[in-house]
């Protein structure tokens, strides 16, 4: 009779294309009787969030500056735990002590063939209270860059990523010797010193273009949401890639009296002093440059010619900090649970900013407080959680994950025993949900997507998402879209807290919020505020609330479902995709690199070449060979097999389990639930990958060349990219060998489903 | 015996891939003997063209502003007679009264939400001493706008093509009794108020963004070479895809007494005042509209946020022109012919100007004359070209083909039975040889390109030119440019003096020029003068000399050859890739529309619909039907077969016939080469396109949407394109029965050649 366990768990998958009808659904891993239930707790829950506690919660959090180490930080961090405390939960402020630089000089100026002083500031603006708060704020700078005082001849490097030292090297134009000045985007920000430092600068300037995030987009700050001529982005450049958290303890907690490496032997500060300047200052420099004129997709919007340099420019760059040490203050609320206490669902949104933060963070962090409230009321009217619930409101994000990295490296041992997932949000704003995450979380993540009602339309958020994918994805897209069961989710890179959880520890983890209606330009700004927030984004606080109702909604299904919601068909489906991905990458390589060589040896490159404009062949590479593709292969079709009979088990008898007849199998479930604990940590490796060992996830890494953007299957995918050929074979079967982890314990958790 | 006569014929088409011992082997067309005769005359001729006598030349002629009825424009037809008389060549002046039009009144304001007063004027810059010449120059203007005097809201329509209207209708705004603004480029600017009219504006404008051929390519003149804030293009505006010419006079030459349309039956002004603007003046005009945010690929390069209007901006425009009748003044000279001098090799470039036109059209038309001044020089050595060489300075190219069109149809009896081919020059600069042309000269001009030195570097310009296609070119492209005996060349459309001999009469044609290291901004300005062209273009002429020698090369083979070196092979091959384009061109508008309307069907677009800045569906379109393709496939099967058997005949036997072998054949010789005058003609029929039947050739127009820009198949494409299914069949019969005629021809040729 041990099949009947499967009768009382509801399959969703095959109901999954009638979202509207969602409401009258079992949820999976829900009996019939337990997903009524849970409904009618998620109906009471969603009623709960209002916008107008947002924005006042918004307007005392941004209130003033709150970066690290400011007073107003630690002021956030305990009202923080007393608004917890005072919605029920058993909150605490955990505290590390990080490594924290600050600016202490910051020069600029240009030397010749004109002499330039950059302001380096950003100015107030009389109508935006809380822009002239000068005494409190951080000053435009990047952190983690390495002091220095450097003069040399200035390059434009357009975003500053390893292909656009392609193109410099085939105008003949090298950045030996010379600061660089690089667009944002394109790249994390940390990319762009670290990529110039390996091609031989010696600084690096990193500028908003105004066709990025200014003029072109649409008005500027005061009048629109773009970023005026004086914006400044601040933010880390610290070499995340290589490892999150406090740079001075990398892979343990940063507690008081933690072994710190000392500053000298911190491998990711910056080899070169960095600096961020606004557009403004930017103009006069870039006016300034030589040489041969850029190509079009390098040209921003300024009105100037956008030339590589250097030509008669010189700069001269100063750059100093204090490297001091400083507290960090996360606020970690808890709601206990009642039969599954040890598996902890946890939710984050960090609430230090880089100035005021009211989009970054506190649009995120604000809906979580709502969410943190309404579950509060919940329990009051007699909701009791199975699993224990986990919210927290980390610090030190902004210089690089230190509040999450810090709590998960201290806490690593309990998580990994008893984290089921953890959910993310940051900033907010208006327009489409935006997933990413996990893919064991795929088919999850589209339920609760289903039964959340877009604020300014009459659809759901998973229908508004379907359609944005069909009226602009690409074919492939588009059919994916109307057939498949679920909308697909990307992948996580890195950028804020879940990196830790998924990336170092094997946590599922999902990262979700609410744009792409919103542009703007205030990111990491004095502008980044109340007033700007207030004028030009969620200004109703709606798609606050939407956020409050999808992330809570989240957190009370797999805080209380009978059995996990995990599937794996997505997750071998979607690993396919890369594996065919990566194929097609080494033949891309392939193809380009012997043509690149067959043109050297026709003397193309030297034909083309116009004596007035000279341009250079590229240099030789070495074509990759063919690489052993099948243990992957085999372990993709080993997981999708597994996860049909994970599937198939889950699906098979009816969906009429009475609570009584659940009681009788609790040990079943009990055991079942336990095992896919291990779901997302079977895929993770003690030795982490080559170069950067804190990195164990062997699906989900951030590019070591990206930073935010995700490299999945990293060791193959970059061993490609990066022409490291005798690496290939030795990762496909090191993913191979987690692909099959991974199909081993969901053929076992199939057989203990039929048991 | 008769297969004897193939033996005098050399097929180079075999040993074309190897260019550089080009100068050893055989010409196409000629014998050993009168190949070695040939190149030795042609190595004589390469030498004569002098940079510093075509440096001299273009001072002399763009010493002043020469457009159609201007006193200089006449000055220069008069000087140039005289200057092919003193080369020894028959020269006359032919005179046309053509229907041109001069500014009156200009006027162009702001009336809301601010005033302001376009000055509309280009200035005198000091250190450039034509610029200043006002009293001669006409004020920025385009020809055969309609008058008129409007006042309404404005509008940006990025470059003014139909796909631009359909994304102002997702946004859902109409341009219905608006006066438009659209950026210069895209299609040629007639176009712009011909689909703005169609779409119900009022009036139209037309700028130069700076991203286009402003600052963003380069300093801007008199530092650089490209468009300063205040430079204009002019142009003319005349429906020229319905017909070239004279406006008054369609198909019939514009003599004194000709028969003329009353100025109110004229059909190609435009339906809406047009007046083109600077970026100066644009400026304000465009930074004071309202409405949404245009997409990314919209943005032009100045500092300001573009938007689709309307807003609040309002514009008062009033364009009135002296509508007058103006003489036009072609110089023709011949070299008369020998044995075929009645076979007549056509080569010409236009003399006039919108002002001084240094490098449109004198930096052409300074090469045409020194292969000009260099045959004459053979012809007192001895030279004796068999067929009539006739030497064409057009005037009234600029307003819209004036002068070389009724000088065609003036003569189209003649022509029709006498002309072997049409070479064009226009502008030129430095760089790779730009060629299109009749595909039955691609054989042809691929051997001339292999014999004429690039001179900046060592090579060909043929090896120029496949290394650049290699390098840049699509993964087909770069193949062909290895492995395929001859460079593929571009389909002529319009925008010069071959329109008429090639699209209205069916004479094969080429458009040669050098070009695309050489970027500007001064095209029908002020400031295109000797000035500007003798510091940032070919400033060493011997791009000019190149192009002396190229055309004249070209000239000269075309005169001599004892056989028309017409290929059939690469036409066929041609034509089965335009059936290709089609077919799938087909397939994709269908896939466009079912893939709208479905969803349509499915809300998509009410549901992505942002209600801050909304969009609406495009409209519904029916979707095409299948076409019978197979008449067309079937006529390029058989011109691919009768072409095969052409070369065969050609090619067969020895190549070792002596002058006193050609003379018996001499007969034989001639009937084939007079049948060959009509293989371009056969491609024609004498009721034209649909709508306008000036156009004859069935495979060759300027796009009816586009302008300057060719459609192949005209017929079948823009019935496909225009969604004007019920015309598809019965143009794919027609263009069909063309290349069976074709292949009729090529079959009776090759059947000639074997008797």
């Amino acid at each position: 009779m041990r099949a009947a366990l499967l009768a009382t768990l509801a399959a969703v998958s095959s109901v999954a294309m009638t979202p509207f009808a969602a409401d009258t659904d079992l949820i999976r891993g829900f009996t019939p009787e337990s997903s009524r239930v849970e409904r009618d707790w998620e109906a009471k829950f969603k009623a709960i969030p209002e916008p107008s506690r947002m924005r006042e919660a918004m307007r005392r959090l941004s209130a003033r500056p709150h970066n690290v180490g400011s007073p107003y930080d630690k002021d956030n961090a305990e009202w923080l735990r007393d608004q917890f405390r005072s919605y029920g939960w058993q909150t605490e402020i955990e505290s590390f002590d990080v490594l924290y630089p600050t600016p202490k000089e910051r020069v600029l100026e240009m030397v010749a063939p004109t002499r330039f002083t950059a302001d380096l500031n950003e100015k107030k603006i009389d109508i935006d209270p809380t822009s002239g708060q000068s005494d409190e704020q951080l000053p435009p700078y990047v952190a983690y860059s390495h002091d220095g005082d450097v003069t040399g001849p200035l390059v434009f490097v357009n975003y500053g990523i390893p292909a656009d030292y392609d193109e410099l090297e085939r105008h003949g134009i090298s950045v030996k010797g010379a600061i660089v000045i690089a667009k944002y985007g394109g790249s994390w920000r940390g990319i762009k010193p670290k990529v110039a430092a390996e091609h031989g600068a010696i600084g690096c300037l990193i500028y908003s273009d105004p066709r990025d995030d200014g003029y072109a987009g649409g008005d500027v700050f005061p009048n629109g949401p773009m970023r005026p001529s004086q914006g400044v982005q601040r933010g880390s450049v610290a070499d995340m890639p290589t490892y999150a958290g406090d740079p001075m303890t990398p892979g343990v907690g940063s507690t008081r009296n933690a072994k710190r490496l000392p500053l000298d032997q911190v491998t990711t500060i910056t080899k070169i002093p960095t600096l961020p300047v606004s557009y403004g200052n930017a103009q006069p420099l870039l006016a300034a440059l030589g040489g041969p004129i850029v190509p079009a997709a390098w040209r921003g919007g300024l009105p100037i010619t956008y030339r590589f340099g250097p030509g008669q420019a010189r700069v001269h760059l100063k750059v100093e900090s204090n490297w001091n040490q400083k507290p960090i203050y996360d606020v970690i609320a808890r709601l206990p649970g009642t039969t599954e206490a040890d598996q902890w669902v946890i939710r984050g949104n960090h609430h230090d900013a880089w100035v005021n933060g009211a989009e970054d963070p506190i649009s995120g962090l604000v809906a979580e407080l709502e969410e943190a409230r309404a579950l509060g009321q919940l329990v009051k009217q007699g909701w009791k959680p199975k699993r224990t619930v986990i919210y927290a409101a980390w610090d030190g994000e902004e210089p690089g994950l230190l509040g999450s990295t810090e709590w998960v490296e201290t806490h690593q041992d309990e998580l990994a025993k008893h984290a089921v997932a953890y959910i993310n949000s940051d900033t907010n704003g208006r327009g489409f949900l935006g997933i990413e995450g996990s893919h064991i979380l795929e088919n999850f993540i589209n339920g609760v997507e289903k039964d959340v009602q877009d604020p300014e339309s009459n659809v759901s958020v998973w229908k508004r998402n379907q359609s944005r994918t069909i009226s602009t994805g690409t074919i492939e897209a588009r059919k994916d879209a109307r057939s498949r069961a679920d909308l697909r989710i990307d992948a996580l890179g890195s950028g804020s807290d879940y990196s830790p959880f998924l990336q170092h520890l094997g946590i599922p983890a999902l990262n979700l919020g609410y744009g792409g209606e919103d542009g703007g330009g205030i990111y990491h700004s004095v502008y980044d505020d109340f007033y700007w927030y207030t004028h030009f984004s969620d200004t109703a606080f709606v798609y606050g609330r939407a956020l409050a109702q999808t992330a809570g909604t989240a957190v009370m299904r797999l805080a209380s479902a009978d059995m996990i919601p995990f599937t794996f068909g997505n997750l071998a489906e979607t690993a396919r995709t890369y594996v065919t991905e990566v194929q097609k990458l080494r033949d891309t390589r392939f193809d380009q690199i012997t043509e690149a060589d067959k043109a050297i040896d026709e003397g193309v490159y030297m034909m083309i070449s116009d004596p007035h404009a000279p341009t250079v062949a590229p240099s030789r590479k070495v074509a990759p060979p063919q690489f052993n593709f099948a243990p992957l292969l085999s372990a993709v079709d080993s997981l999708g097999r597994s996860a049909a009979r994970y599937d198939s088990a889950f699906s098979r008898g009816t969906v009429s389990a009475t609570s009584a007849q659940m009681a009788t199998r609790a040990a079943s479930i009990r055991a079942v639930n336990e095992h896919l604990l291990q779901a997302e940590r079977a895929m993770t490796t003690t030795e982490g990958l080559k170069g950067r060992p804190w990195y164990r996830h062997l699906l989900y890494a951030p590019g070591f060349y990206t930073g935010y953007g995700v490299k999945t299957m990293p060791g193959v995918r970059e061993a490609i990219e990066q022409g490291s050929w005798s690496d290939v074979d030795g990762e496909i079967t090191r993913i191979a060998a987690a692909l099959n982890r991974e199909a081993t314990l969901v053929s076992q958790l199939a057989g203990e489903l039929a048991r």
